[in-house]
């Protein structure tokens, strides 16, 4: 039996991770855009004793069709690190933790933004680095096409060297602030990295000192074997989808046993699968709660967030009750497409079904039930070694972050699955872990 | 006499502009780095009624020499943008306008952040465009030399068009979160911006909706030949640096004569230069705290800062009390450069006294007396036409600060000169201005 209690990311996905969300009257619909709402959600995630909040992000509008992304809340929302830093004036414990794209970026703005967050916050910040993976994005930044997965993921292991190197050019306590001698910061305190790549040409310094956490969390969510390798070798968190406990397990033995070779220990990377949940406090409660959303789905919205998931390809030709059909192999989000057609093939779906069985958790892990069925499921995950905590999707906000609050967290605190209480004042401190140092950091 | 009155920004540099500020004992010598000095010195500003507060930045230490950076307080300081945005969620009407570089950005990722600052602050956002100068910030960024000032300024003319057309790509009023009919935004209501150029190739649309200003407020800063074409084709505001009510009135009348070349009205374009001030109650009194501050620098932090503003060449082997060398035109800060040149001619200094010259207003306007005889130099260069309002440059932070808002405010309020309440909610709306709309917008 573990000891330890298990971590609890709030991910929030305005209106709400359900696709139709957004139409239900448990979300806010506007909350994509007005800060008031994300205070309002973000100060509910804290008092509940969250670890972190995360959110997603995109280079662009990633549906290829903009007439169904009409149809959608999320064709406008708030970029992520402005978004966090404005929250980060209004809370005081909960990590934050944002996404930015390797692909579309330089390592020194990065590792300055992420930097000053964690500086912003007190020592809260966590960057998410993912490749980017659609050519609606490519084509923002004078690409028709996005790069090859195996050359973003070169680029990608390369820039968070980089980011990792930047983040140690200051040494800790470096400023000093002698106002006597006019000191302000000690001799030979911060240096240049002098970083010659394949990708980069990086002197630094940083232009802004070691920050409140030594440096911010890294969290990473490929699941690739490249995603894997830079995980193991630089991830603190891990974010990751999985339907079935023997895949979890797998995943979760796989990426650990990988942290040997880069010298790390197994603790200091958490693994936190997304879990959609939909709670209810009969399970009829739930489902009913689960057919209001399903059936608000848009079938050419559906269909459009199933052609991203398995990579771009059109699925206009092809009947929407019959079987889903074979495709090459996408070069965009492989680990995400082969999740489709496992799920497909293991549940037997057709196009339609796929659709509807996506809409709210993308892959991840749905569980419509009671308080109960869904500890349950926590429960024995986290103690099969499957996951480390979990990064929880409310179907609609806040309504869906309400339930999981008021339901589902009082039973996980009565089974001494999560705290009562914040024990850290900074992300890495809730999470329990030592940072991932860069190569001779 | 103007019937108008003047706008004043609240321009922060940390801990104070006058390079010894952080030694004194009015400055928060921390306040580089700790959020909740940044959050007083915003809420006593927008207490005061300033249009907006103002943050420079760059892209890397910008001293050649790392030894001398150790001895300022500006090697290390929060990323502008993450900074605004977490001082947006505790302001309410203060304008917030932060500097971004052209050179080392890509337009869609600037485009968002800005838009997204304009949704967090309700309408508040401010872009200051400039193009990066030196050699240290190209070397963070794969560059052994900085491009040279027209290439710059080629890109930039680009930059700036894309972002535009970005922010224009949603029509006002496209989101309308119809619930019944699952229609979120409007059909059509955002669409590519497809930008085909020299520098950039851009599809659109943006992933942020038009924003509550319509676009973010352009600010400009170059005063060479390029740079006020940029600034009078594009900009609602340009912060500049003049020292005599001569080259105020002909830079500003040259300024807004070019706005006609571009269509623009002269009222759409508020020139505020920049504008240092140390206040006493006596002469005597402000004189004595500016000796307080110039006899806190350190001659080699002195010598540094002058070696920047003239474009980065090594004054090691001149002798301090002998007259400013000739020096070749710099590819960096020309303009900045030249100024430095004029002020050094027109007043006879040496280097020594050069560098002490400019430790606090680094070439901008600086004024030293009673809370009249400063008013009465404002009044003038106002009614002269060389500005439409000032940014001040506090010499320390916050105690710069605090004298402007005691003694100079209820002077420049008995003459009727600026405001004793807000009378808009946005940027835009407390300049009085029309947006500078891109080509075709």
């Amino acid at each position: 039996m573990r000891q330890d209690s298990l971590r609890l990311g709030a991910f929030f996905y305005a209106t709400g991770h359900h696709i139709a969300g957004w139409r239900h009257p448990s979300s806010e619909a506007d909350g994509g855009l007005v800060l008031s709402r994300y205070v309002g959600w973000a100060q509910k995630a804290e008092a509940a004793k969250f670890d972190l909040l995360f959110l997603e992000d995109g280079s662009g509008i990633r549906d290829g069709n903009l007439r169904s992304s009409e149809r959608t809340a999320r064709s406008t929302h708030f970029e992520p690190v402005t978004l966090l830093s404005a929250l980060a004036a209004v809370t005081s414990r909960i990590g934050l933790v944002a996404t930015t794209s390797t692909t579309f970026n330089e390592p020194y703005n990065v590792a300055r933004r992420f930097a000053s967050l964690d500086h912003l916050s007190g020592g809260r910040a966590g960057w998410n680095l993912v490749t980017s993976a659609t050519d609606a994005e490519a084509a923002n930044f004078g690409d028709d096409t996005i790069a090859r997965h195996a050359d973003r993921y070169e680029r990608a292991e390369e820039f968070v060297d980089v980011v990792l190197g930047l983040w140690n050019t200051w040494d800790d306590g470096a400023v000093i602030i002698d106002r006597e001698s006019g000191q302000f910061s000690k001799p030979d305190g911060f240096r240049p990295l002098d970083h010659r790549g394949k990708h980069f040409t990086v002197r630094g310094p940083l232009n802004i000192s070691r920050t409140p956490q030594g440096q911010p969390v890294v969290v990473q969510a490929g699941a690739s074997g490249p995603g894997k390798d830079l995980a193991a070798r630089t991830a603190e968190i891990v974010f990751t989808a999985n339907q079935t406990l023997a895949e979890a397990t797998e995943f979760y033995g796989d990426l650990k046993e990988r942290m040997a070779r880069f010298g790390r220990e197994r603790d200091d990377l958490k693994v936190m699968p997304g879990l959609f949940p939909v709670v209810g406090r009969s399970e009829d409660e739930a489902r009913a709660k689960f057919e209001d959303l399903q059936a608000l789905i848009d079938p050419a919205v559906g269909l459009a967030l199933l052609e991203r998931m398995i990579g771009g390809f059109d699925l206009s030709g092809y009947d929407l009750d019959g079987p889903v059909p074979e495709l090459p192999e996408a070069n965009g989000i492989k680990s995400r497409q082969q999740l489709m057609f496992d799920l497909a093939r293991r549940e037997g779906l057709t196009l339609r079904q796929l659709y509807l069985r996506i809409a709210g958790a993308r892959g991840h892990s749905q569980i419509v039930g009671t308080p109960a069925q869904i500890v349950d499921e926590m429960e024995e995950r986290f103690h099969a070694h499957g996951a480390d905590g979990f990064n929880i999707m409310p179907a609609t906000l806040p309504g869906g972050l309400d339930d999981f609050i008021e339901l589902v967290l009082p039973e996980l605190r009565r089974r001494g699955l999560f705290r009562t209480e914040y024990e850290a004042h900074t992300l890495r401190g809730h999470l329990g872990s030592r940072p991932a140092r860069p190569p001779g950091g």
